[in-house]
């Protein structure tokens, strides 16, 4: 169903290895956990799912006492494959550079977990979900979902593996906004958290830049008003020029000027026409493209619009320090100097928050030009940051440098 | 053809008194200079226009020495309506707050003209124009065009209404290259420069974000292969999501939080759906829906992409400095600090560019939180410096305060 060539426009030979991402949706190729009535989701649009389910992967061991766990939240279109080779895309899982044997999310030491959230399209239920009522996928008839409501499927997960407490909480982005809910809703079961690249509510020009990339999807008359899956199309030009659109706004200007500049694409001059004449526009098609073969179009507008909904200040009558008030989860929040989706005062606004509640926090805002994505990136400065404040806080914890619990 | 309501939805009372944007593409309620081969327009595509007119406008008058004549360039967006009414959208010229009797540039002392753009669609020959060689609107066989072509047609313009020495040229954002186009092009025939708001190439983050404008059209099968006035169809939901992508670069997030913030439209709670819960995304659509009734979706492509072909150094053998070299035009730079569209180092790299050829310029970059849109706004800053360099420019003319020209 989903065509796939490689870059030279020839079918790759490992097209037939890759999964189909229609299937992945209700039978991932991943661990599930599946929910029924006695453990239904409650959602903050007033809804309750009874019959649910959340896909996830898992590296390491857990240890006896069952205190070395580290849950990894994923971005908007991350998946729970962080370190794995995923298998619709057939790349290396997607903070394969952070986490893994002696990485600085070691796997040889802690036990991680990584789900695809509530909402997403990789197995965790979601509008691309078969509705139980129905038979057919739930497209817009799935209900609106918030982060908290991500974090509450994510806690249910957590308690059917059977931990009580978390050693870690980390993400960026999106994932960083869960790891911020999770310190609030959950303080008691989060020992540490590491929100990166983030904010504690999403900005005007953010919700601005959602609602151009929803607009665009609902403007494709293949979306057929959400019911593409059943009626066998899919909106591909519409989310295509959505994803390109928030591509531009993951880099930063010095980046795309340092990859792209105003270089041509396999051509000595321009050619007075429409074509992808710069490297910058052949790039941004194939962004756009290749997304589009992995990923759905109704999970994009449900998870944007759970990110323009955050605002964790506003859940606690405007005060953000409430959020966080007596917590005694310790809390390392970095930025990058080039990221203009989360700049640096979304983060200075969370640590003032942190100290005001009278929390743990270190602070680093991290030297790059890579923009957003840097979260993403081979940074050796995040690294660095992110070992030291681990180790720190597995000693905290009583943990070995072989993850066995001491002292849980 | 084109429906319009006003923003309680009923229809307007003003409605009848609007004029067809389809047919001021070609019979436009302005002034026209029409052209045949013997002043066929040379394109840096190849193609020469033999039939090609230009729309425009005048404001204040000639003096008899014809030395007191300002070009105002207009933006991407923009028109030859610049200080009067506006026939398509029936409001006021989009830079009243700048041009006439008493304002900066006073049209008791000058003669300001205003013309559309060739590629445009008020007007001057564009995509939306009739092609002579079939009867039927251009569309996409009209020639790709740059501002070079633009300036050409211009200059035409200006030996048609018998001026041989323009006092100034001046404009904002695409404006803005056009009058260091003209400096570059034809400095003996410009006095005095001001390009605002602009830079003497566009970057790869621009073209970026043009394309995904221009991909969002092409996504809408309304546009039939940009046949659509043919068809009599509009591409109106693709132009829609390019004009509010667009419209995004155009403010600046700490303006979109003052204006917006994350308050809700009309409501106290959020409605979980996708309806426009916040006032930024109702001000967004109604910038897309507002925008379609009057611009023609080829014109948009075109002068986007001739915006994204803007190299001044690039024609001069990769040196701005020799685009001025020799110059005895004297410039005045202006940059906003929170235009992230074309931030101050564009126009920084213009000076340094002017100084190295030693021209004569003043930059000032100038305080506002209301990003790129700042140059069409009421900015008092702005005003003061364009006052004092007119001014000044005028009196090194010999341009008495009446605009008339003691010593041409």
């Amino acid at each position: 169903m989903v065509a796939r060539t490689n870059k030279t426009g020839k079918s790759s030979m490992t097209a037939s290895a890759l999964a189909d991402p229609v299937r992945e949706a209700s039978e991932p190729s991943s661990l599930l956990a599946r929910f029924g009535s006695e453990r239904a989701l409650s959602m903050d649009c007033g809804v309750a799912l009874d019959q649910w389910q959340i896909a996830y992967q898992t590296y390491g061991a857990l240890n006896a006492a069952r205190s070395n766990a580290v849950l990894v939240c994923h971005a908007l279109t991350g998946d729970q494959h962080v370190a794995n080779r995923n298998p619709v895309t057939g790349k290396p899982g997607w903070w394969e550079v952070l986490i893994g044997a002696g990485k600085p999310i070691d796997t040889d030491r802690f036990f991680v977990i990584c789900s695809n959230v509530v909402g997403g399209c990789l197995g965790s239920t979601g509008p691309a979900s078969v509705n139980p009522l129905t038979g057919k996928a739930y497209g817009l008839d799935f209900p609106l979902l918030t982060i908290r409501d991500m974090v509450r499927a994510q806690a249910h997960l957590v308690d059917h593996l059977g931990i009580d407490s978390l050693f870690a909480v980390i993400g960026g982005s999106m994932g960083g906004m869960q790891v911020l809910q999770w310190a609030s809703s959950y303080p008691e079961r989060v020992f540490a958290a590491m929100p990166l690249a983030t904010g504690a509510r999403h900005s005007a020009q953010n919700i601005a830049f959602h609602e151009v990339g929803r607009q665009a999807v609902m403007a494709d008359p293949d979306w057929r008003g959400g019911r593409y899956l059943d009626e066998n199309t899919r909106p591909a030009k519409g989310l295509s020029v959505a994803r390109m659109g928030a591509h531009i706004t993951y880099l930063s200007e010095a980046a795309l000027h340092r990859k792209f500049g105003r270089n041509l694409q396999d051509r000595d001059a321009r050619t007075f026409s429409f074509d992808a004449d710069f490297q910058v526009e052949s790039y941004l098609r194939h962004q756009g493209s290749s997304f589009v073969e992995r990923f759905d179009a109704n999970s994009y507008l449900y998870l944007t619009r759970a990110m323009d909904y955050f605002d964790l200040a506003a859940d606690h009558g405007g005060s953000l320090a409430k959020a966080f008030a007596g917590s005694k989860t310790r809390f390392c929040v970095a930025s990058f100097t080039s990221d203009w989706l989360f700049p640096t005062p979304d983060s200075r606004a969370i640590v003032h928050a942190l100290n005001a509640s009278g929390a743990s926090v270190s602070f680093v805002e991290l030297e790059s030009d890579k923009g957003h994505d840097a979260f993403l990136l081979d940074e050796p400065q995040l690294f660095a940051t992110l070992r030291g404040f681990i180790g720190s806080a597995a000693r905290a914890r009583g943990l070995d440098a072989d993850g066995s619990g001491v002292r849980p």
